[in-house]
């Protein structure tokens, strides 16, 4: 507690890495614990790793690259106001920037399935800090001192606001970095295609039967604005997310930590990632719900949703290529059966399909978990942030693959759009207004029942001459103007 | 076609009702049906009735005053262009108002199993309304003439187009005068406790363990706040559910409406609810989507994850009497028990928490069928209509019996608060930073160990006196200020 | 307590009903409380109405009629035992018959939405038949004798155990009485189909992709396999059903029930059922858990997901008429569009989707309540009896639909199937054995290339002859024998 | 395929690995792929390492040993009926038994966002098999000779049959290899403590509220009652999974397959396991639906539903220490908290709600994809595989660290038990058979009321004397016998 008047020591600039074999031993107020000699963790860590050795489920790297963010805020701040030496503060912000930059993964072990509240990430991440920063200063690794885990990596902060907002930071950095730039190329290369196809007249679908036609530009138009509307809910989701708890402490009351902390800590979040992130105005609620999780999931969830039926047309609208509907071309990627020879299958289509429901699934035991909080804090944090992040890189990366390796190669198969809008008899629509809707609906009965076309039933029927017929029922004209309908 | 020169006939006030009884037969394309001759529908209804029996789901009201709304817009526009004469416009009126104020009620029958794109709902207010309309102009019942069901009171429309936006309008008024009035009674509610009881201080709990500090009224906050955080997002959801897919018609192209129609449709729509529906940009998202439904039902289920943990720490902390927590007391309403005399139990709690459970679920189906949509239509809209509307109704019912009957007569125990509190051993955290959270830690372990007060156990450790022990260990100091933390 | 002594009071032949209008007061240990006059039901059912009226889910009648079966059952054990005078156990008697034959069913009002334990049901299935006991032997109602409705109606009964009893008898008779038949009916439906179209061949489909042949009694019998190993799985999971709580009253000790009741109870429930419950051996998970109950949800859940792909396959097979698969052609129930003359949809197959979207989000609600328990009792019971019997009503009701009309008129358009058969690439897959997978692969691939039939492009390769080819490719001699493969 | 007469080649004892780098030239029908020289997979695994490189999912290493089993039944098989000469059946059942033994592990990189079949590992499987089988044999790696992938690896297979087979056998493998031990044990550990605390008395609650007394032993044999049940249940769901798809090949039909294979396949591998497999009654079902694996997946979420309960109950009894109901004692494992000394959370109880959570949301995902088959495959094969494995592995795992870290070093805390049940007023229930409910209600009451004791407020209602009361009101007489009740 007098450290202030220590004379400043050396931060010496050494590579990551232990040289060192077999076991140190670590303690904490339980005692004293034997860990591997070449990490940087702790005891809390080892502990975790003995007790919670469950699955393959680790903690996702993203949190502790977040982590690293909030330590260096936290440090930063320490520092300004006086209740860490300056030279302390050098040392885990140094620490901390291997953490943000991945060159410590190697040292954040722990699974998913531990204490409710990430405490022990946190702890890993204060150990390895703590440590890491003992060897820049010349410290010997275990002895908590110049730089504890707890009295200053951890000052002024509890896992309680730190935990969740490192949970944000790392949700955001994900949105940002990777699900968004992919979801907007998709979206474009929908657009695009939309744009080139937006003259070619095909048969409508609905109940999957034959309807009236649209161009094969203004299917994909909605395809594109189901991805563009799920994209601004996802930005919109954010909003939540940039809200921060710490400062907040172990309860929300901000207990240990000086007046100011949470505005200065989280301006430091915002300046250090570049993104708009603030105080949360209410820490109880930052603490005790995690519902602006829930909220991101829920908007993930929406995308997964539109990206699911782009995915089924899209493989309906390929199937056969002789038996089934076969008006889009899907590329040949790969051999599709180990017994039938030169099948092939939608499989990017089927791909996507499986990550929409995994994200639906995801988002299941989001929501549970954020219901299930208790008081002061809600401690289901692990299962939500795997979840949470789990979906983001699943579309991330199932939307590059399947714009690449299907969207962008998707062409038409123009004789079969032809065949199929010339044989529908929904054209007779176009002749409702005319002759009305029960002489209509006669006409076409009379087609399918005979098996004509709907012209030879239409003049069979004597409700219509042919020259109005050849005027009315030309399917070009009756795909309307744009996106907008009448 | 040729009405526009008939003189125009006259519009008798008649009362709602036919004076027959039996049967009267009706016509469609597909021939001659019996109805019971004491309603309004006509030969689809009849047919929907006979072939989906099923369970006792019936489509929710709501969507035929909604329908109503659609009806008498479309009406409104069809005469201004010139396409249907004014005469039958006002007929159309006329019954759709009646439709609109739930006057015709008795007459929309119809189970929510039957069509995925509503038709025969959409079917049931057309023959309704054609009826109703014939009735009041003097015609005779079943004829469809002089008002068609599906040439006049369905012109410009499919069910492709005006079911979902019937889904539209239901659903935004459900929300705006159900749910969101009682979301904000019961948060002010909640934000008026608070604001009485910011001074009561108490131990907080974390992972269901005694913690640090707070006050009562801190507490109640992080709930109004995170009730307050999900109205907003229910609010927002209703972006998406002010877009109308009137005016694409069948497959979103407009066809067999005329050019504006879409526009002008939604103004009308706008007009008649005071709300600002518009169209939507892109007619072939809004039929063959139902996303903008599955974001709203997202944000119903944030209200329910954030409810269902309120309702879980009010029963918690009010649990007992005498073997519980019992901070909180809650309102004596009924005998709890058939067999424990005098138990009185958190049954509000549990109706919410059942509730939420339910939104849950009725979500999952949502979600579910929002993805199942192929083509120019998702055929999932009964399923989705009726389990947002469902959510809505025991959200907003729930919540304004859980408020007058719960949380407003909801009081504290003060005393046991008091006896919590002193108990505590958290209260060592205040030590931390002056002592070290080690030292802090053998502390707390110590008492616990012993069965001492955390004062008796600091002491023994002689690493604080008593004078210090006793100014820095004050709960009262330890809740911060305000929501905000440090 | 001493009616054993009074002489035994006459049980009058009373029609159901209460001869009186305004209000009437009952009375419970909270106070008084006025009811409506013409009900039999007293102060806490209510009280219920007052504070639960929440949105338009009633408790299904199936629990109520169930529940007079539980407290037919355990007035005759009563009475066997002596504790119960035997005149008191007549009324009981006589009014649960006719609570079990829903004749008292106007008298059961309360919501779902209410107490978790179903406290409220019970005490109003109790008040019910104390006060439809006490008029049939003369007496005052409201005044709670001579037979009251906690110490005589619910003698050695808690609502924690009967309850859940009441759930368990109303779930198997559903089951056994709707649910099962109906899924009986339809797979012996589905069965007979397959054994009339086994020979019939036709193109197989993989990931919606031509493969190769089989028959469609092939085909359909896969469907009814399905149905049959799902009607097999909710058959077993009655076993968890048959065990009763009985016998455990408030917390499962059995307290103020006499030794032997749980078994003598379980005994008579079996005979008036007629089906085998028994008494549960663990009383603490019999009340304290809901798990069987999840089971059986599960196993309808199972069945909905069966349905769903039987659902789905068939709607696709029949898609077209014109510009899809079109090898099944549905019955024509009714007109489509209100738009589209002379359209028809395979609604009957949207709307058995729709229910097994439907179950599987009620089911999800079941898991959620069920995991939701605390101590000795889940106090879910409300929401999870409703999901399970609204599951259940729905499943059979939309099978009965679903067979009726639209699987027992399905027929085949040959003409289709044979086109579709002749037009596949896919038969290439006999040639593999003899050509090698490779070669084979290369005939497919070069016939997709340049639209030339199999039989070309299988020349022009070299690698097989005209006779070979014309001995091997064989489509009925592709489709193997019978169900179960080679 | 005249390798019948070439001379036996020799089976080297060659040690797994190539001794090579940079690529390798390996081929299929749609032409040359270079692979990483060495790694034993071939074109098709490189194929799809290229198209589906989606986040971190990799298929569960437990299928490729499960097909191994497979493959060596396959080609024990086809040796036996001399299509496959038997030095090519020696060399892939020696490839297979490394496979099957994990030896291979490296060589099956794929994700599991793939083809919907599962085709994919299947090749990966076929490939490596082959050019292991090829190494072993002296031949040339990527040349497909000796042994092929698809010719001799896959003969008489087809992903379609082979791929769901696996599936059943790794989830069996893992089923009775790790999750069913471990419910053995966590069952068994819970009867240990029940037995040893059956006649300990304590407070029962209800609502979260105080009712009347029973033993911890009979409240922990409910727990363990609850694992039995779900223990049992997902025993029964082996039964679907014992049946195999093999012998169907591409769409159940069996072709290319001999006749008899299906039976002589699944007698080999039930040989080869130890476990009943057969061969499926209907392999279309077997095919074209996963409904065995929804199943199973229902029956460990019904596990998931069972352990949420007991870790709750456990985590709610032992909250505290000081100021919640603080009747159990959890082990210390480790610190809980970063900021609050010595404060000790239930962790292990809130991994395993965590992993409930996570089973529940992944059944979710399992039971969605299940019903989007279609036609004669279901599609969604690699996300339920996963699914499913992965809730087992977590179970299993959190089962064993419940138990060994939390469940047997469970203790009891006497003095706070004693107090509470020494305080409940709930006692009053073994009063209502001598005084009547309504009586003994209003004693409770004004116990309540005034704060007094039970016996206080009984004498002072005049309704029993201090004899009488002392005689009945005992709790040890009022938790019955055993655990079935009265």
């Amino acid at each position: 507690m007098t450290e202030e008047q220590t004379p400043r020591p050396i931060l010496h600039d050494l590579p990551i890495g232990i040289d060192a074999s077999g076991e140190r031993e670590e303690f904490d107020s339980m005692g004293k614990v034997a860990v591997p000699a070449d990490r940087y963790w702790g005891s809390q860590t080892q502990r975790s790793l003995h007790h919670f050795s469950i699955g393959r489920d680790r903690m996702p790297l993203e949190v502790y690259h977040a982590y690293g963010v909030v330590k260096k805020a936290c440090a930063l701040v320490n520092a300004e106001s006086g209740r860490l030496p300056r030279w302390k503060a050098d040392a885990i912000v140094h620490a901390a920037d291997e953490a943000i930059d991945g060159r410590l993964d190697a040292h954040f072990p722990l699974f998913v399935w531990q204490t409710g509240s990430g405490t022990q990430s946190n702890m890993n991440v204060n150990e390895v800090l703590s440590n890491r920063a003992i060897q820049l200063l010349g410290g010997t690794l275990g002895s908590q001192v110049p730089v504890g885990p707890n009295d200053d990596v951890n000052m002024g902060q509890s896992s309680n606001d730190s935990f969740p907002s490192a949970m944000h930071v790392a949700t955001v950095a994900m949105l940002d970095d990777r699900l968004l730039p992919e979801l907007d190329r998709l979206a474009a290369c929908l657009e695009a295609k939309s744009n080139e196809w937006m003259d070619v007249v095909k048969i409508g679908r609905t109940h999957l039967e034959d309807a009236v036609p649209l161009s094969v530009g203004q299917e994909w138009s909605g395809w594109a604005a189901q991805l563009r509307a799920a994209q601004q809910a996802i930005e919109a989701s954010r909003e939540g997310l940039y809200e921060l708890a710490l400062g907040g402490t172990a309860v929300g009351t901000g207990l240990n930590a000086p007046k100011g902390f949470s505005v200065a800590v989280a301006a430091r979040v915002a300046e250090l990632t570049g993104r708009p992130f603030r105080t949360a105005a209410n820490k109880f609620m930052a603490q005790g719900s995690l519902d602006a999780m829930v909220r991101s999931s829920a908007a993930l969830r929406g995308l997964a949703v539109a990206l699911m039926k782009i995915a089924n047309d899209m493989r309906w609208l390929a199937s056969g290529p002789r038996c089934g509907i076969g008006e889009l071309k899907l590329p040949d990627n790969e051999p599709g059966s180990s017994i039938m020879p030169g099948k092939v299958n939608p499989t990017q289509c089927e791909a996507i399909v499986m990550i929409a429901i995994q994200v639906i699934g995801d988002d299941t035991a989001v929501a549970f978990a954020g219901s299930q909080g208790n008081f002061e804090l809600n401690a289901m944090r692990p299962i939500i942030i795997n979840n949470v992040l789990h979906s983001i890189a699943i579309l991330a990366d199932g939307m590059k693959a399947f714009r690449a390796f299907s969207v962008e190669g998707t062409a038409l198969n123009r004789e079969q759009i032809s065949a199929h809008l010339d044989r529908s008899l929904m054209l007779v629509t176009a002749l409702s207004p005319v002759i009305g809707y029960q002489a209509a609906a006669h006409i076409a009965e009379d087609a399918a029942a005979t098996g004509s076309t709907l012209r030879e039933a239409a003049l069979r029927s004597g409700a219509i001459d042919a020259e109005k017929f050849d005027r009315i029922v030309v399917p070009s004209d009756m795909i309307g103007e744009g996106l907008a309908g009448a």
